[in-house]
């Protein structure tokens, strides 16, 4: 088992922030700057071409922390943020990009690409996961939480699947190809995003995806728009989803 | 045009509520108690078989009331709480009763009856909504919201659709049949709620209806479970909704 490793710590608005490596794995640690207190963990994966600070991450991060109290941590991707490509990563990356200037589906290149990286990451994260728990604010006995959408669907739900600590998980936007099967065997709470005009995953393929999780207690969230303009308002509901599940209360305005 | 008549007034946990009569319809208003604030209204329309004060409609008053500050009004459908049931009324109830019995669909009968009610109540909605604008804490400036479920999307939809008045709308749970070309005449924000098991509007029926609104800016909400199991976190959601669009802050927990 990899141990973990603080490499930096600071603090803003009550957010502590502690960069941390598990087995060489760069990741990031967001909790209360008001003490160690024990409380539930959220892990995070991050979109396609982004990293574990982009500002999605870190204002989602801030809700949760702030709105919750709770502990909450992301890893970079293979071949994303800190971590280096691969000849394998430019050949997809380049092909994807082909394909857009061309005006093709980008879905079958995204599909099997963010299939490879969910393959590494798996394990990556079930090593992250275990670390975290031997810190005292976190344990082993408070509730786990999993949120990915894009990208971070595709390497969540197979991490989800075979994952007994993650009790509650918010997921979207993502083809149910490859992820259907794994999807059937989750059965935990979840809330699922989809763009209704979403240009590059149609209203069947989002649909199919949300109808093949097992979970008794599920959510479908659509928005009109295309595929990058989920509002913003959705991480809002998915906080308070957590929240719902973990027993925090909320602190925002609307 | 008729006036609005106030019949009674009590007051409970900071909410006024005054119960009214305007050109022989009874109606609810609950406002805050803490004074003649002008403020939004959202009009409400209850579900088939209930009436103005069925806890659903107080509950989401209170949510509405102690979290924002709005005002929030609901009458009396045809056949419905106080007002009489005519020998229509009576026969429809009937059908739909022998239909359930027989293991038969409710969907043809429930979309006959509740056209049938909404030509009715449209006009009476209108009416209400001129005479609560002549109250000072109302006006004629300030925003109003519609919120019916049900039956109370079946008068909503065709009330929204002709009325300029509304600018933001949660509905849910109906089927298109009659609901669909008056659903694409309204292009305001909109929340809309569907259930993914419900055992009377099929998944293609539900998604058909939220599809034909023209609105740029809507939202759909899927939870699994049948029709009468939408979960109450969905009342929340739908306050946050009007809060955001009309600019209150949502004082709640989760």
């Amino acid at each position: 088992m990899y141990s973990l490793q603080f490499t930096a710590e600071s603090s803003s608005n009550g957010m502590l922030e502690r960069d941390f490596t598990v087995g060489g794995v760069p990741g990031v640690l967001w909790s209360p700057a008001s003490g160690a207190q024990r409380a539930p963990l959220i892990l995070m994966a991050h979109g396609g071409g982004n990293h574990k600070k982009h500002p999605a991450m870190s204002g989602r991060a801030r809700r949760l922390v702030a709105g919750c109290g709770f502990h909450v941590a992301v890893i970079d991707a293979p071949g994303h943020g800190d971590r280096p490509r691969t000849a394998h990563d430019e050949a997809e990356i380049a092909e994807l990009f082909r394909a857009r200037a061309a005006g093709e589906p980008e879905g079958p290149i995204v599909v099997r690409y963010n299939d490879h990286l969910a393959q590494l990451a798996v394990p990556e994260y079930q090593a992250t996961l275990d670390a975290l728990q031997e810190l005292p604010e976190i344990g082993t006995d408070g509730p786990v939480g999993f949120w990915g959408i894009n990208m971070g669907t595709a390497i969540g739900v197979p991490f989800v699947a075979i994952e007994p600590r993650i009790a509650a998980a918010v997921f979207g936007q993502h083809w149910p190809g490859v992820l259907a099967e794994k999807a059937s065997r989750i059965s935990i709470p979840i809330e699922f995003d989809m763009q209704w005009d979403d240009e590059h995953i149609s209203r069947e393929e989002g649909l199919a995806l949300f109808d093949a999780f097992a979970s008794k207690e599920k959510s479908l969230h659509v928005n009109s728009g295309k595929h990058k303009e989920l509002p913003r308002f959705e991480a809002d509901s998915a906080v308070r989803f957590f929240a719902r599940h973990f027993g925090g209360a909320v602190a925002t305005s609307a």
